[in-house]
């Protein structure tokens, strides 16, 4: 087996990605080595290409991006028994410590000592990829490649809609980015009643009414909770899940909120945000609920499971095509707030 | 307004119903007088009208039968202040003592003084009920009538289905009289994945494919424990919806459930039940939920929200609508196993 | 029966209350008369008494205050077959409209159209006391006098420390005014580990170490965060009590709370409160409830279970027992901080 | 190091054990060697050493005993990093493959493929044994050694306890052996209010009392399920622990059991147990949990949080200390029903 290949990466602390040649990762005992097949760009990889305060503090250049991804295992460690050379798998980006409290209590998706493959190591922007043995997540060959390349944020979406009862319920979803997009259908697939979404974006909110949901409202031609109220007769929604990191959609999803509701946060504000907790959380026994990543690993299990049962179509989401050389067509694309999940292909395109 | 009317009511302790003239029901303070529109037929009024053991020890004739209907409210009492005449209504016939400590802690529908309208009081095969005003449930206009005369089941089976997690679980429903199938329906809508059921009757399972179950299996002729296993990589279903009260059929759902799932009981066995607790719950970590009526109220807003959003399509569920003077021939056919709902209307055919 | 009685009254839209003659009230069928024995003031009565801006918005003088007692019922309406004359009793005085939503699916105590005796209809500072006989809290004899006056504060402890897991758990209560105080001996009774406070106040940390607290931290003298971290091996707390309405002690109870705690927010800020959202609920992936007054009626079984089993030591928080008439002083008294719960005879005083 | 020691073994397929020189084991990368300080005899033991069916049917001679302990660190694999020697330990003895829908889920005390140390492999009646270190629990120096050796049954007692709701409940404990007399400490701990216990054995009914249970019952002598009624104003209790296995106390508990309440099962039945479902469960409500090993590692960190804290008195519960090779004498000891928990200790007995 060769030892070069390329790789996606960011070699300096600057604005910008370089294809590079690199070295296949060496795997170590209880790691696998997976041969990307298709990957797919996420809102924080844009972060990093545009090199922003939060990139700065975080990224150590250089390291190959990426961690929405699916391949097929090329090799396994000495002592991974459970995975073989050739299964189709995905992965849980997140590494866990395995010992503080949180993962000793079944939340490792919130371990403090987290590393993140494809921000603190090397990700799946290249020919191959290291992944802990632990992290793999075995593909039923009936979930199709380009569903598996975008599991992690698919998984966000699944985390925040299943974080609390959804079955019979209305919902807000505020901010039709990728993920609110596929919040939409994923509570549309698990039950929700009416799906309400806020979204400033003509395009966006035309994505939303192509995902299914009953009403989008643009916030900022109309009175997004007025409206919502309205069709709730005076009650609000049962359930926020809250997309945008907007401190107004925020906000107004409070207020669109009943008493007894459940708001899931999933965006993240770029500053503090001014609640008026004695009305929209106190007096309205409200549960809020900050969402991160995917739980470790229910979430894989529920998310494949809806996918094996085909209960999630996602296919208006995805945009374009493209192979990993051609990525900064997909960045620019991308930062125009227009673009789908755009899917990149390290090895070649495939056409399935 | 008259005073006399029709119903169909249990006159002696003998076998048979009998259509008799009698009074208009007189209404309290609390109370609501409603016309009914559309009735059904519930499996429990067949052991009355049969007179089994049980309907000897409970029923004191005479009494008006009927529990599952929905109408028009024709007048409230004086200190009802949330309805009025004319509004759409069904209701829930289960009347709580609202002081012990059940009905104190929110479990209402398990409250042990409870009395149902159509059973230990006149019910609904009649031209006119009278419910407390508390029991009543208003019901949104988009709702077809004849869903609105079947809630009370439906109720059953979306407390039973949403009586744990739903979204992304494997299901098996054992048994598929009228519950059962409305679980297939409801689950499968509320996101479960595989869904499996066991019948005998081969009219019921072809029914049960109709209702949308993925897998239905003849337990006669094929060992559906090891079809599931199976199907489920050997790890079983993650959900059992128990409906037949068979013993053998519990049993095999047991043996068919995986290792953490959860078996919610709704069939009526008629006799003790013996059960394997060490290796079908107890080192199973199985959890096993007994499940009565509906919750009082919160089923019936779950279920009205997914009523009112479309998402329950129940239509090969009906079977004949006549006119309840002609009762006998219903009775007869649903003894067979081979009717779906059958709807009697007091007042005169429907034909929305 | 006499008609006639004395009631403490606010009388006009100003500073201030008085001890008025009135009438004793009429009740109606489904409605219980209650001889006060014993009251306790409020915080929300203070600031009644000082005309503050919420009450201004709020009280329709002229009103009788009082929303903390226990009694005997001297007579029940017509309707009410559950409760004597003779009853030991005290009462939720939420009175819930029975047909919203919340009131539907087990969340009265969030009604949006209730009712407060003694702030919105007239209350339990006086002879007597008219409640709706669903409000009625029977109380065992053993259940002494003086904890029987103070059960709705202890509710609000009991239902904000068992709104989630606490059994082996560490507890900040922020805030050690009197529900603050309950707080930290529910929580010890309850299983919780380590108990620490926060509170400015000298007297009231004094109180908290009488009633059991672990740790209690002068958040103006100390870093309480960094001090709680430190005990916790850098992990924080796993349940904040937020009892301050403090927007600081808010602040610091959500930097002091580990990652997949819950905060339960009980204390009323006057104003917006700015949250870090990302790093304080969302990447700590922390759960957020509000909690007001109590749950209709679990936090009342729980309570009354706990006090019956004399789990709930709570002697040190009561302070003076005064006839009504010389309540000006206990006003004054509260309004210095330095009080506990200073208990109100309205028919003389017991020495139980 | 020196390579051998002693450890008690079964040797051969027949009752009885024997001390036997052997070598101390060697470790991999990801393993941990710990010096044994103290061990207690579970019933297993019991079991293996009488070499009853079940007995033969699982442990493969020759074969280490011993699952309850703690000890200190010798050392560590190559690639263990949050642990070193020297480390005061105990450790979850259940080895869980990791790969499986229940590991995956949170749920690895169920893992399918669980491998038992002590049973099917190794276990720590010697002077060293062999853990993995994701099993290894570090104990805080606070805790006694006596309390360190029995913590996997103490797990036993907190998992079920803590398998639901306990503050405010009312409990029964089916059976006083030692995980139901740690049950009726833990649940006091944690909040319940009127503790029940039945129990044939009187010498076990008088530890009952000695660790604080309010009711013993002698079911032999005494209608326990009138007896409970009638203390429980005719509802039952809320939770029952059933920890004899027996059959008839099994059967007894649930008709003790209010409607809504929860039944929690430990104890091990050796035949199928006939179950009145329909009055006991269903129309009941009931919830049923099977409850094995504890949960990895949930049970630990609220079992070692709560004996930190001090908020556990086991002392009643020990009974003889004795040097590992005495061991006949407390096998026989415990067969005979009247021993509590008898530590053995392999390197020489500790006076702490």
């Amino acid at each position: 087996m060769t030892t070069n290949m390329k790789a996606l990466r960011k070699m300096q602390p600057a604005r910008g990605l370089s294809m590079e040649p690199t070295q296949v990762p060496a795997i170590g005992p209880t790691d696998v080595l997976v041969r990307v097949k298709t990957a797919s760009i996420c809102g924080t990889d844009l972060h990093i290409y545009g090199w922003d305060r939060w990139s700065q503090g975080r990224i150590k250049p250089p390291v190959t991006l990426g961690h929405e991804f699916c391949g097929v295992i090329e090799k396994v460690g000495d002592e991974v028994a459970a995975l073989k050379a050739g299964d189709f798998v995905s992965a849980e980006m997140h590494v866990n410590c395995g010992h503080c409290h949180q993962c000793r209590v079944g939340e490792a998706h919130i371990c403090p000592n987290v590393k993140i493959i494809g921000i603190d190591q090397d990700g799946a922007f290249a020919d191959f990829v290291k992944i802990p043995a632990s992290n793999i997540i075995k593909l039923d060959e009936t979930i199709p490649e380009h569903y598996g390349a975008i599991l992690d944020p698919l998984g966000n979406a699944v985390h925040t809609v299943l974080a609390g009862a959804i079955a019979g319920q209305s919902v807000l979803v505020t901010g039709c980015g990728p993920i609110g997009l596929m919040s939409i259908v994923v509570a549309k697939a698990c039950g929700s009643s009416m799906v309400f979404a806020t979204e400033t974006n003509e395009h966006r909110r035309a994505m939303a009414k192509k995902m299914g949901v009953d009403v989008a409202i643009n916030p900022a031609t109309e009175d997004a909770v007025k409206r919502i109220l309205g069709e709730t007769s005076g009650t609000g929604v049962d359930v926020l899940l809250e997309m945008s990191g907007n401190p107004t959609a925020i906000q107004q999803g409070f207020k669109a909120l009943r008493a007894g509701g459940r708001a899931s946060l999933l965006g993240i504000p770029t500053e503090s945000v001014p609640l008026d907790l004695v009305n929209d959380v106190i007096f309205k026994g409200a549960t809020v609920q900050g969402i991160y990543g995917r739980r470790m690993y229910d979430t894989w299990e529920q998310m494949t499971a809806l996918l094996k049962a085909g209960r999630l179509n996602l296919e208006p989401l995805f945009d374009e095509r493209i192979s990993l050389e051609k990525f900064e067509s997909a960045f620019v694309k991308l930062q125009s707030g227009l673009a789908g999940k755009i899917l990149l292909y390290p090895n070649g395109l495939s056409h399935n």
